[in-house]
């Protein structure tokens, strides 16, 4: 048991305190954990767009100040555990390795595998070459897909992409037409599978008008506007083509994350790739730079530097 | 081998000469088969709304004079193999039996066993209580649904869809919200399955929106109108829900047709329910007239008669 347990403890966090103003490190408390609840000590974390987003409090409710690093890998510092609790915590867990979730990877990753489910040799479109969208094409090129169609509006995505299956590249302002009719011809009359990871209304309707009459099936993984309305005639489900969504790429995180990380282990998932840039925990507001500017996908802060 | 084969033959023909006028009972000349193709006799047809839907000819290029009637039994008379052909004809087929196709029936019993797929004890909606709708009851009554919920316009119609497992109604008439919260209130949260038979847009989004977060399959079989938009909140996908289409219940004929009638044959399925009435050739206008009046599943035509 950690001889901080139960104690208030001092720890440094990077505290947000308005939106969009760089974040400013300083010592905060942290409660002891309560009924269900585990204390983590963070070795490493990461930024994601959901960091960004209520980060920048855009189209939200403001909450401020706040401190974030939902991605994160770290150990248990310690737990308590009261009579009665739902949580299934073993009190011997201080010290076992942690991690948090890796929300884009995992998700982008777990709607191809899980959802979209492409068999060898299929060919696949992804919609957004981000981080969600790179783990999709990561997923279809562990997956067997025989051709991976990326389609974004940032042609230097192209080169990165490839290290992640990426075989071709469309950016839709480079046609007059719309872009499922251009991967149509592409592919002799639609892809195999579609996923959608950028959250835009007509990459949406792209990508389900995008797949193959008879079996082709479109996943949509990006979070929409609001207002958004998702269009199309009837007839292209009539023709036999299936779409879905999936939050979290369907994982259930107790059962299903052991599995993933197995296959990292056993390398049949490559996931430094994802790494963009390193920096120590004094330098955090350079990863909200990188991903503002769209230089990285995944910056890690190492939290002991 | 037929002793009218490579004959011009002359037969009795219901003949439609004008959109929604009553057919005509005429001799007609019927050419011998040509590359591919065989010649049947025909003993028993039935009428479907595709039949009616050609003869008001209403929002179509009108085609006449015609002859009507897809949904047949009969005999091959015969046969005609050229060198080359394509299609795998048995020269000594004549006097096989034949079933051409009742494609109502097997549209909504294919959309639900082939596409929704419901486990036993899910609970299934279906939209439209006509024939393609009471199939797809009877589908979902044969895989082991717990609870079958009919929705028509059409009160009268639950006595009878009773009969193929329907277990619960709802006329959307007689709500002042959208069925689609009229269902989740009923089934905490949503259907498992649900299988659209009206072609109306309104059903089909109501059909998509009442399945259950997480796992809800809708599945669209009645066909639109050629401007009709479908249209909802995207983020009704990223709950994790499914919509899909079908044509012809995914059956592909030659392959799958002869389980379906393994099935009727071992008492699985019941068909003599969707036999509403049985009339002689010569009434055959009778058939259009039960049809219109919604009085009839399936009318019975006895050619002999």
């Amino acid at each position: 048991m950690s001889t901080t347990a139960g104690q208030v403890i001092k720890c440094r966090a990077a505290v947000a305190w308005e939106a969009g103003k760089p974040l400013v490190i300083e010592e905060v408390e942290v409660a002891p954990p309560q009924a269900g609840e585990v204390r983590l000590k963070i070795l490493f974390t990461s930024l994601c767009h959901t960091d960004v987003y209520f980060w920048e409090a855009k189209g939200q409710t403001p909450l401020f100040p706040r401190i974030f690093g939902h991605e994160a890998g770290g150990i248990v510092e310690s737990v308590v555990v009261h009579a009665g609790c739902v949580a299934k915590i073993n009190p011997e867990a201080p010290l076992d390795k942690v991690c948090i979730l890796s929300c884009g990877i995992c998700t982008g990753f777990g709607a191809t595998v899980n959802v979209a489910k492409p068999k060898p040799g299929s060919v696949v479109a992804i919609f957004g070459l981000g981080a969600v969208g790179l783990a999709a094409a990561e997923g279809a090129r562990v997956s067997g897909a025989s051709r991976i169609i990326g389609v974004d509006l940032v042609s230097s995505r192209f080169e990165l992409a490839k290290k992640f299956g990426v075989t071709d590249f469309i950016n839709p302002k480079d046609h007059d037409k719309p872009v499922q009719e251009v991967i149509a011809e592409m592919t002799n009359g639609g892809v195999d599978r579609a996923v959608e990871c950028t959250g835009s209304i007509q990459a949406m309707i792209s990508a389900f008008e995008c797949v193959h009459d008879g079996w082709g099936v479109a996943v949509l993984v990006g979070v929409p506007n609001k207002d958004d309305a998702f269009k199309t005639h009837p007839l292209n489900f009539l023709t036999e083509r299936t779409l879905k969504g999936t939050f979290y790429g369907n994982y259930k995180p107790r059962t299903d994350l052991p599995n993933v990380v197995e296959k990292y282990m056993k390398g049949e998932l490559e996931l430094e790739k994802f790494i963009t840039h390193t920096i120590p925990f004094s330098e955090i507001n350079k990863a909200f730079d990188y991903m503002l500017k769209g230089e990285s996908i995944r910056c890690i802060i190492k939290m002991e530097e």
